[in-house]
């Protein structure tokens, strides 16, 4: 009438105190060394929050939930797990952990959704602005190295939303192609120069379920405003970055949590009240290649 | 030309050291105080494993390529995270921590997927094996109380797979339906009984990539071989439970770490080695309602 009790010999049955190594004894000998250390630090610490937190059957079941909502929503034009990552500053902290600091090169920040490949070249001077909108804006300066000296031949890679916050492939057939896109080339003294038009703040999609989250946290959805760019050299690193302008109201609220203090730039009113402009001085700085 | 170098004053820009503070220091003061004590833990858990694993860039688009696989594998008909938690243990702890132990009463284990609500009521002693298939078993005990007392009028809720290894609303159309499942109730002495074949193990869905991470980790796919029960009555705490055959060869190898000692119950042979039947006698014991 009672149970067989029959011990385990080699692997543990499920025990609450050693939950975590219970399932980790499972793992097979022969695993791909970096799977097994990457699923190791994941196992324990999910069972570790799990423990913290003690959720109710019908809490994991809404976390359950979420998770296979998060999934659903992602399709070819949208990514939520990356949003998911985003806004709960994992992308910024992968970024981090990819990228040396203190060597006084020009910081990274996140890549973000809307890059596109192959971008129009364009002569120094040229105007990104294809839809004529917002407010002018002038953007000059050098590519050096840590020492201060020019990089000739360097490419400045460069997009933003328009005056309306949009990036021309969230607005195909409203925008022009192209807009607010392009790709300049320092010359022998290492600088280059564009015209554009003030970058503004914009929301990240938040009618999915990291948007409900995102709300329920009390957060808001929207970007500070910026400028991306792509600076490449033969010989460097790559830098991946944005420009902030200092009065955007999202700074400090980036909801992808993207700003550096380092990153914001200097936009200085050369026009009018009634008529606009503005001007940045920015030089990128490269570190050599590793 | 330089940075303006804006200071934060009330919500600090990113910093990979304190990258989890940055992130929980958006938090709104009137969050839900579950869902911030929820989220400040998996903050945490986060990011130190992402510290911890320090991924690349590829590796960090693997994981996000695995959820978003994982919820696109999800469906009406499958819940492939539900099997992601039941693989890593998670569903059995979740399971430990919403039930009392050692009082004495039959240890819980997971549902599982495949309960059918309504199931058929029938009288002790009747057969649930429809499908004629596999070898007799007779289940004989009584549910009792944490000091021995019969309860009577309590139901034994009883599923399990055919001898093909699968549970009747997996094959529609193929079994019968409601094959292999019952619910009994006990007599004026706490008794039930019922007749059925012998479970056998049988495979977790594994081609979505829950089965593929299995594999990755050399681990199978199997569940032991089992009968699942609900054991009710008034006044006492439902048990959501499984009872084991001693012979199976998965008992320490259960995908979803399903198996405890306790629950592992003495099937005797009692026919012939070319008639194989066996028995089964197992008594369920209630602790008082809380």
């Amino acid at each position: 009438m009672t149970a067989l009790k029959r011990p385990w010999t080699k692997y543990p049955y499920f025990e609450e105190d050693t939950s975590a190594e219970v399932v980790l004894a499972r793992m097979g000998a022969a695993t791909d060394p970096r799977l097994a250390e990457v699923m190791t630090s994941a196992i324990k610490h999910l069972h570790a929050f799990v423990k913290e937190v003690r959720p109710t059957h019908e809490e994991w079941l809404t976390a359950i939930k979420f998770l296979t909502e998060t999934g659903h929503m992602c399709s070819d034009w949208r990514q939520e797990y990356i949003l998911l990552s985003d806004t709960l500053g994992v992308t910024m902290l992968v970024d981090a952990i990819n990228h040396s600091h203190g060597d006084g090169a020009t910081e990274n920040t996140i890549l973000g959704p809307f890059y596109v490949e192959n971008p129009p070249h364009r002569e120094n001077g040229a105007n990104i602005c294809l839809d004529g909108k917002g407010e002018p804006l002038t953007v000059q300066g050098r590519v050096v190295d840590t020492a201060g000296n020019p990089i000739a031949g360097a490419t400045v890679d460069a997009w933003q939303t328009n005056d309306d916050g949009f990036y021309d492939v969230q607005q195909k057939g409203v925008q022009p192609d192209m807009n607010l896109r392009g790709i300049f080339t320092t010359d022998a003294k290492g600088r280059f120069s564009f015209r554009s038009v003030k970058p503004r703040y914009y929301p990240i999609p938040f009618d999915g379920p990291v948007g409900k989250l995102l709300g329920a946290m009390q957060r808001g959805p929207n970007r500070a405003a910026h400028i991306h760019f792509i600076v490449k050299a033969q010989g460097f690193e790559t830098v991946i970055t944005h420009v902030f302008p200092p009065d955007c109201p999202y700074l400090e609220l980036d909801a992808v949590f993207g700003v550096k203090e380092t990153l914001i730039g200097d936009f200085r009113q050369t026009g009018t009240p009634s008529a606009p402009e503005w001007q940045l001085d920015w030089d990128f700085t490269l570190a050599p290649s590793r």
